[in-house]
């Protein structure tokens, strides 16, 4: 299978799985809609995907983790409704439609992502595909990604950070945790799943890590040099919202160099874990060489 | 030991508790900072207390119960500073300090109620005292209390409710997921953890929604007769906020009689549970004629 035909597939199968589980789970009125109004607005699922994609690699099947790669969906989405508030980013527009806030209220923003994250860990919780130790380490993993020492941690450092000049190595911790504990907990949960040792997993933490470093400068990049139509906001944004970033601190080509020494890694990784030539195998390309 | 003992060693333990999580699961700086705040600003811990008191009803050693109930505490009070912030209630005072969004900034009070309701899940998940099957039972207990179809429901239609005129059936549904969902939580966890039967934990049920209800009414009641002062915040704040509440709906001695209907209900229960006489049955009594 082409990848694009792969993504557009395992996209159709997350947002279904999406949409069942959120209808489920909250009674009809404004919150439910508008929480689902934030999981229809779409998007990549690249966290899902990398989640199945892992699974597969180890030979799990797939119905033993959507409902664990919506978890992890429903924590993304929850993140960029809160973010995307007046008093955080204050950004009226996500990915061409207005945000939660706009077309709802700020206070239903807030509490529709304050239920998404909720249910992130009751899905899981019940989930019937696994057994108890399996969700136990998935919340326990999953909420370790995300809170006080990861993604609202990075996103607490991100703020602070904006309008000072800061280094290649503050710029990567706010990076790691901001963005790149989910991507690894993507990774992790399917190789745990897949039974894989110590050895493993430890492994693939590597690869999860050189990845989400791979994201990070590749969105950058793209900031620079990539097409506002096509990236879906105004190129060159970056520099105006005053953020560091690797092209600022490293220069394009510096930038480019560095990435690619991620790639590599994460490539090797893949091979000692035992995993290359797989679809994983193909993503860390993809999201290295994407247009948006 | 008087009640007024009893409830001040358990708040000592459970603030105790509730500032090594939040520490150990942090790291210095702003969100820590703004996460502890809101801990410390302290309150009556009656969530926690009525979790550890059904606990000692069913014989559970306390140790085994502190971790669930700081867990139970995080969530209502990611829930508090969610619901000062000037897109909801707009609260500047909060116990007499200045809610913390005042004292840091709006970002900052939705990333540590972010961050504090992600917490509580995962304090749950590494609990050492508990085995998988209690971990999992009470995330989900917790999530499925707190979440779009408990608390956070609760709050959205009390927000939409507001201005308006509503029955007495609305207000008891608005109450019952606002509030009444995480008492009910308190008392089920500890329950369960004693090993109830089914049976048990039916009217364990029937005591947790009588008192909840109980708690409510009260609250109504001390807004109408009670002492600025001694409440905290303004008395007659409901009328000025236009909420519907008991004494409007059924007047002062309707509203009183009510109250003593759910009382009579509550402690029947725990006699039907065969946890009559002790400390819970105080407690009903306490949180029944509290003057703040």
């Amino acid at each position: 299978m082409h990848l694009a035909d792969y993504l557009k597939e395992k996209r159709q199968r997350i947002n279904q799985q999406l949409e069942m589980l959120v209808r489920d789970y909250t009674v009809s009125g404004r919150l439910q809609d508008s929480m689902l109004y934030s999981i229809h607005a779409g998007g990549k699922r690249l966290r899902p995907i990398l989640l199945m994609a892992t699974a597969q690699a180890f030979r799990v099947p797939e119905e033993r983790v959507t409902g664990v790669a919506s978890a992890l969906e429903m924590v993304h989405t929850y993140s960029l409704i809160h973010d995307d508030l007046p008093a955080m980013d204050d950004d009226d527009l996500r990915r061409g439609k207005p945000t939660n806030h706009k077309r709802f209220d700020e206070a239903t923003a807030i509490l529709a992502g304050d239920a998404l994250l909720t249910l992130s860990s009751q899905v899981i919780t019940e989930d019937a595909g696994l057994n108890d130790a399996e969700r136990v380490y998935l919340v326990r993993e999953l909420t370790k990604a995300s809170g006080a020492r990861g993604m609202v941690e990075g996103q607490m450092q991100d703020m602070l950070s904006e309008g000072t000049k800061i280094s290649l190595e503050a710029l990567e911790n706010i990076h790691r945790n901001k963005t790149g504990q989910l991507l690894r907990f993507s990774i992790l949960a399917g190789a745990y799943l897949g039974g894989a040792s110590e050895k493993v997993l430890g492994e693939m933490t590597e690869m999860a890590e050189a990845l989400g470093l791979v994201f990070q400068i590749q969105d950058d990049i793209l900031d620079v040099t990539g097409d506002s139509e096509v990236i879906g906001k105004p190129a060159g944004s970056d520099e105006g919202n005053h953020k560091s970033t690797y092209p600022q601190l490293l220069g394009l080509d510096g930038a480019i160099a560095q990435k690619d020494k991620y790639v590599q890694k994460a490539q090797q990784a893949l091979v000692n874990a035992g995993v290359e030539g797989t679809t994983l195998s193909e993503l860390i390309h993809y999201l290295s060489t994407r247009d948006h």
